[in-house]
């Protein structure tokens, strides 16, 4: 663990990252974790999460913004199909955890996730 | 125009970005416009859009991450709500544009946005 990454008690995600709390992690580097989302809204619901506890994407500085979107390609590049990336900031846009994270959704034709943008 | 901005011919949002349909800009700079959705999920629905033409997220090249999410950065920041940011990558997602887009959509409590993401 760097000793630099500032946790939040309480946190879920940090206590993820701290290993606290298990996880199914597919990706991660030093700046971020890639992990399957407990409650899968469809098959293979990912999460990207930084480290750092960032509380939203309006807190989440300017110089990180490209490792950030480098691990979601990463990510998303070896999906053979469509997918949605998601940030739901703030409670009222449904953001349950208030620990910056992507969602990535793989997506198939029938299936029953509604995102009407 | 840059000249070096490579349209896509009959490509709706290359078309907008010439000016030869007509948008509604909130932001814009060298490489990106920001502009009402005209087809709004939500109040306030916006795109952001890079002026030149990549397909999806995937053909996005790393050397332009910085500089999308600061514009996405710069127009959320002035909002006083949440909302959410999303990319919908490929038809099976949503995606009814080829020319990749992030939608911003601002969100307020009671709104018929839906998002189980």
């Amino acid at each position: 663990m760097d000793i630099n990454i500032i946790m939040k008690p309480d946190c879920i995600f940090c206590k993820i990252i701290e290993g606290k709390i298990p996880s199914e992690k597919v990706l991660e580097n030093k700046r971020y974790i890639v992990i399957k989302d407990a409650n899968p809204k469809v098959p293979g619901h990912l999460l990207v999460i930084p480290k750092k506890h960032y509380k939203s994407f309006l807190d989440f500085p300017k110089k990180h913004y490209e490792d950030f979107l480098d691990i979601v390609k990463k990510t998303t590049g070896t999906f053979s199909g469509d997918f949605n990336i998601v940030i739901n900031n703030g409670k009222t846009a449904g953001q349950e955890i208030e620990h910056l994270h992507m969602h990535i959704l793989p997506r198939t034709l029938g299936d029953d996730f509604k995102l009407n943008a």
